[in-house]
């Protein structure tokens, strides 16, 4: 298993590194053209055609939407079904989540001038939002709490799941967290199909504000197509983890750290930094011997060949501007002074600080959510959030005197822009 | 003049309002295709493919892109020579804009469980913002403060403004209000060109984080696809305003309001919603009345026949009802006990209260931000604000204590998930 490795001090580093970070999802037209037909088609025809394809893809074999929406009971079902040490990890993690969450909760404000004129912003949260969650291996009950708990902090309304379940199997980890978390109801529907019904409504599904929640390439394009008429989270990019170390921790840890990521799949990117050449090569003679261990090995060195990278920089400022560039989605500061170091930290997704914090603990169950920006979308976007259930309206109340006093200004700009009727509007307003 | 009419207690209302309230941006493949070939070729080609679709699209001669930069001697100069009532009318705004932005700003938190864990969420701005502002007669000073102020209250510490002067012609109002809002560089490009050398970076013009600001279509085509690459605030669709009446304020100013959104362009949406039959008839007549003194009467015209609707509500509640569907971007509450009203207010992007707010106020002075969720997006998202221009990354920080018992949890769901890394990863941390 060879990785590729990197010298901040090498001529061609930061050519070399932007190279090795640069992921572009494959715009297929294929797939354009297939999520374009079936959005069509369920917005025309509803309930009919969601049903169609969810018996064709599906290998279903439903015969009314009926039959295809979960019961609370059923949800209660596999709840109290689970083995004792699995309900209590849900519900532990949950109870976290949900903590974490609340102090995440924004809160309307307004203000009064010495005129009177009164300004504010009020928050409201989305009236009705849509969970995708996938069938088959990719079902994580993990990502049911993380996309849902925020949205029922934030006062959503009704939230409404929809997982596919081909061949009709059904996830029982993931029907216990539906319940666990909040969720109103549940529909065994996937796909492009879904995403449709979610964003235009049927006669059983009733229509959402906003979408959240990974799926395929077929989920992701289509999510993307209805943005605009509903909200959608990001699209998610492969998982990348960064481990800055300082050559002080167990090698076999931050290894299995590195695996943590590169499991998931093949395009997963795991990427070690440190200032400390020798322990880049135990990490690497580690993850060597560990990935025999591993029972998604196969995954894990695909992963780790095609698009890890050990990095090994001059100093620790060195590290930090490259962890900046870098803007990961999950950065370990597996250093001493972690938190200081965290502090100098610009851009990344979830920030894990010091040697026992482990990247899995926030995949879990430490509280902050694992729904994180990649591909270096950190620069510019946040983690999944009650912020993202919410939303707020611009409050302007003026008296006569401030409205008189403030049309003067918006008339002089108005006409400066060449908008009479937005002149004459405030003019009528002001008194003298 | 013709304008529709609907009334809530149609058997069609909910149908008809919904039909006249659809706007889809019509996706042209001619658009697509140019718009994909000059990103591309820019990306590739840097200043010299900039400097040539520059010098072809807006006719201008420039030899090398250190012509394309404007100094900022030359910003202060369009400000200096300013008529001094629109020197202060835009220092004015600025300051209520920078104000009202000041209350937006995201402050980071943390805190410490009783084990030691400590979970939290780290603020900062983005590095480098890129703002785009139409040449032409869609050039508005107003909207550079709208987009640049926020900006620079979030602490992005390079803003670099791009803004086409076709035939070589500038507005010096645009430049006197990059100057009052702090923009850092100006470069006289526009188009999808400039787009795709704020996003991709070429010698001369840095890559940024986020493009934001208004743009026709290619602009707007070219924002959706650099998405992922940088961030983008929101696609608008036209503008739109929502006057609920009471019936009790002068019908011209109601007439005026409504022209000062349908005057934007042909496509902007005004309606005005009244439990007051008589009154709804006095507006239309005074529509008719004043239309005639409008310098822009054939755009206000053409908006209003094709897109303006007066609807007829029962009551109150009926008329909020109606209001939080269209979910619009301007609601002005001409009413008694407007305040309380806005409180039942769920979907809005701003809301002007009371007879004495005009929108226009909104648009120019008033403080909040006049870019705002168009097309019902008001449903799932927000004006433009500080927190646009800052990001979160959380802080998960455990002991050895926590990190052995989180572990614990972390481990029993990594292995109901399947992930045996994640698993292993945790459980290096549990002591006993």
């Amino acid at each position: 298993m060879d990785i590729k490795r990197l010298n901040t001090s090498d001529a061609s580093f930061w050519d070399d590194l932007k190279g090795m970070l640069e992921w572009e999802t494959v715009s297929d037209k294929a797939v354009f053209n297939t999520v374009n037909d079936i959005l069509a088609d369920v917005r025309t025809r509803g309930d009919e055609a969601l049903l169609e394809y969810t018996n064709r893809f599906d290998r279903m074999d439903a015969g009314a939407m009926s039959q295809l929406e979960i019961p609370q009971a059923r949800l209660h079902e596999a709840h109290a079904n689970l083995p004792a040490d699995q309900r209590e990890a849900l519900e532990l993690a949950a109870g976290r989540i949900r903590n974490y969450a609340e102090h995440q909760t924004m809160e309307s404000w307004q203000y009064t001038e010495a005129d009177g004129t009164v300004l504010g912003q009020q928050v409201t949260p989305l009236d009705r939002v849509g969970l995708y969650v996938p069938g088959g291996k990719a079902a994580y009950p993990s990502s049911v709490l993380m996309n849902a708990i925020p949205a029922k902090v934030a006062g959503v309304a009704e939230l409404i799941m929809v997982v596919p379940t081909p061949d009709g199997v059904v996830n029982e980890l993931v029907l216990a967290a539906a319940l666990v978390a909040g969720v109103d109801r549940v529909f065994t529907v996937g796909g492009a199909q879904a995403v449709a019904a979610l964003a235009y409504g049927t006669e059983s599904v009733p229509p959402v504000d906003k979408i959240v929640g990974p799926g395929n390439i077929y989920v992701a394009t289509a999510k993307r197509m209805v943005f605009g008429t509903v909200g959608i989270d990001m699209i998610a990019g492969p998982s990348e983890i960064l481990v800055m170390c300082d050559g002080k921790t167990d090698p076999d840890w931050i290894a299995m750290d590195l695996f943590s990521q590169a499991e998931h799949d093949e395009d997963a990117q795991a990427i070690l930094l440190t200032t400390d050449a020798a322990f880049a090569e135990q990490v690497i003679e580690s993850m060597k011997r560990q990935v025999l261990e591993m029972p998604r090995a196969d995954i894990i060195r695909e992963s780790i060949v095609s698009r890890g990278v050990v990095i090994v920089a001059d100093d620790l400022d060195n590290a930090i501007e490259v962890a900046n560039f870098i803007a990961p989605e999950h950065l370990e500061l597996s250093l001493d002074d972690a938190m200081e170091v965290s502090s100098k930290i610009r851009h990344a997704g979830a920030i894990f600080i010091g040697r026992y914090t482990s990247e899995a603990i926030g995949d879990y169950c430490a509280g902050p959510n694992h729904v994180l920006p990649t591909s270096r979308t950190a620069r510019f976007s946040s983690p999944l959030g009650v912020y993202d259930f919410q939303k707020r309206s611009s409050l302007i109340s003026c008296t006569a005197d401030s409205a008189s006093r403030l049309g003067k200004t918006a008339s002089v700009l108005a006409r400066g822009e060449g908008l009479i009727a937005h002149a004459r509007s405030a003019e009528y307003r002001i008194k003298d």
